[in-house]
């Protein structure tokens, strides 16, 4: 499978799409080509491309699924290793890398793909995707400490001075309330589309890629990301009703996106450079309790209006969010202990997140309460003068308002290597 | 609440939307107006309209969301009555019907909805949907044989003799590892629509404003319909990788929905005629055993081919299935325990099914392996002669050859009433 390094390999998915499928999917084939409007179930409306179809590319500086628009539906997946072989690692990066050009491309997996193989062979992709479009599959993996070193703190697969110092355990915040289980993993994978059945399609074949040497420790269904990652975006709202991220770092500031979310080659280790570390947070929400706070006891917690998203000081969204301004009875208008000011930069030595969280409904408790809330996801440079920063800030009853709805119960920490050119693999500079 | 029972009633979410999402929403604005292409957050394509950000009319002779082409997405939600007042369910019935006519049209719920009211109360709507387009949001109700009658098959809330004779408990089927929790309830909600937060945000909204006197017993997340319900939507696939309901009913076959779906006056009792009998079944699939098995045997298994999803007999998708062909062993070419034999009208006294399955991912078990499968949903007639006789003819290890990567762990059967005019609720001729 990784002799298929080459993103023109595999079969098109497209191909396989019967004559009711065609209309939707006119004109042009290769990346950037044709997606017509429309699901492929819909009347075509001819030459119209629909930027939620289009493949993004799989190749670059950096991986894609970071600075890349937010998109609309997510499957994230942790993994422990379950070999300790060196050669079965390098050969899990490459088999993945392969699949992913593929997948990301809408190709199915493999050489033969869903149904083109042997009949008497498991087919070597899945086949859930046919006739589906690219539909902005993004493929993003993420190193954890555990593939580096053991609980002893040992090197594994020979990585000896490879684990970066900044890939620390989190520490420990108030407040916190952990499941193990939905914390840490050796690997993390991020699959991003606008399509659930893309993304969920994408980790599917990546796990089973993985049998044998890497096994699933939890996963994470999210939709309607909660975060703008470019100013083309309107903000999307949470599961608390407000908009989310209004503040976040945007692709379209370079300054910042250089500043604050990528590895650079004095902060090493070098295999990193041009990588990033991502911290996932599974924070549940008491929703039931959110919705019986009066609208004003919820303005005052967030520290912004519910409808315009604008700050309480006044303004529309994007308004400089004005600390200093007091009510007729001297108290700050912005509460000292809202959500936007304990977060804010100006706060936190200056610290800033790329943020690309989902929100999710893993359905419902044994009390007939919503298991719903968010699935925090945030790219950056330094975890500790970053996330770690601004969550010590936020984190313990005394401090953040909206501890009160919330409660972290998965957590994880992950360096993600830098992107791939036509024949690389992910994390190759790791074994060079 | 009920006082508001007029469609044109309520806030319009879009009202809400800032300068950025303005240029999306072109053009007209009432039921049918111009929601235009791409999300709230691209830019706008004028004058073309998006078919999936449209309202679907909610009054009618029968329920929305029956009948109607299938949407993307599925929040399913069964809850169990707290009450034992008349008064109480019919007041239920009557905000749970006035809530659904302005959420299906775009609107907040409530007088004030998300952000218009006192600031001093709790907002009406929770405002996770503000700035969303209608989404072709159907809300469809069901009645549990529960709410009709108790343990002791005692009548409540005063509803002697209007159980339906048709709604028995469903027979234990070979096979069945049912979890009590995950089966029947007293009421059930289906929400389907284009994007999963309009669905999430109906549900939501109508579980709170059942505080007091109904609570959740079980809820269910889905994605990737399953059927096509209208012969202008492409089959879609579930997560074996295969077509699923291309022998469905199409709402465009007048004479099957006629036949197979909605309640007729002879069939009593008079409150049901109109509405129909809806089958729920939480089937998970045992997908990596389902991924080792060859090609050959998975289109064995199904009886179709899983490129084109046309017969083994030959032909395309929609060609006559031909279970008298042979091989050149003389064996039968479409397996005589294939799901698709076992599972057609020729064998089963000409029953079909309008089913409205979704895909679900729910994450991973303990041992590293998808909690994913089908949320089988089937409108019927009559589920003794249509589910129940088609199901006995798979149900068993002896039987469908599907049976060994499948197994149904929810159930539910529920009546759902006809549709409501301009001011009438759900189920009001329970009552009369």
């Amino acid at each position: 499978m990784s002799d298929s390094n080459d993103a023109s390999s595999g079969l098109s998915r497209r191909k396989l799409i019967g004559a009711a499928g065609l209309g939707a999917l006119a004109a042009g084939a290769g990346a950037g080509g044709g997606y017509a409007v429309g699901r492929q179930d819909e009347p075509s409306i001819a030459g119209v491309p629909d930027p939620d179809a289009m493949p993004i590319p799989f190749e670059g500086v950096h991986q894609a699924g970071i600075v890349t628009p937010a998109q609309d539906r997510l499957y994230f997946v942790a993994l422990d290793l379950t070999t300790e072989e060196r050669g079965d690692l390098i050969s899990l990066l490459e088999d993945w890398t392969a699949a992913a050009r593929q997948m990301t491309q809408g190709n199915d997996v493999g050489e033969f793909g869903a149904v083109s193989g042997s009949p008497y062979a498991p087919p070597e992709d899945t086949g859930e995707a046919l006739g589906l479009p690219p539909s902005g599959l993004t493929i993003t993996v993420g190193f954890g400490r555990g593939m580096f070193v053991d609980a002893e703190g040992k090197a594994r697969f020979g990585l000896d001075g490879k684990l970066p110092d900044r890939l620390k355990e989190l520490p420990a915040f108030s407040g916190d309330e952990l499941d193990p289980a939905l914390c840490d993993g050796d690997l993390a994978i991020q699959a991003c589309a606008n399509d659930p059945q893309v993304a969920v399609h994408a980790v599917r074949n990546l796990v089973r890629i993985a049998f044998g040497r890497a096994s699933v420790r939890y996963s994470q269904m999210g939709f309607g990301r909660t975060s703008s990652t470019s100013t083309a975006q309107v903000t999307a709202r949470n599961l608390f009703g407000f908009k989310d991220g209004t503040a976040n770092i945007k692709v379209e500031d370079e300054k910042d996106v250089e500043r604050f979310v990528w590895v650079h080659e004095d902060d090493g280790p070098d295999w990193l450079v041009g990588g990033s570390y991502l911290v996932s947070r599974k924070i549940n929400m008491r929703i039931e309790i959110w919705d019986r706070e009066p609208l004003e006891g919820q303005e005052n917690i967030i520290g912004r209006t519910k409808g315009s998203g604008g700050p309480r000081s006044g303004g529309d969204e994007f308004e400089k969010l004005d600390f200093t301004q007091k009510d007729d009875r001297g108290a700050p208008v912005i509460d000292m202990k809202s959500h936007v000011r304990l977060a804010h930069p100006d706060f936190n030595k200056g610290a800033k997140l790329l943020r690309r969280g989902y929100n999710f409904v893993d359905g419902s408790d044994g009390l007939g309460q919503l298991s719903a809330g968010l699935f925090f996801l945030a790219y950056q440079r330094d975890p500790e003068t970053q996330f770690v920063q601004i969550q010590r800030s936020l984190a313990g009853l005394q401090k953040d308002l909206l501890n009160e709805y919330i409660v972290h119960v998965g957590s994880g920490l992950f360096a993600c290597p830098p992107g791939v050119g036509r024949k690389g693999f992910w994390g190759e500079a790791l074994f060079a």
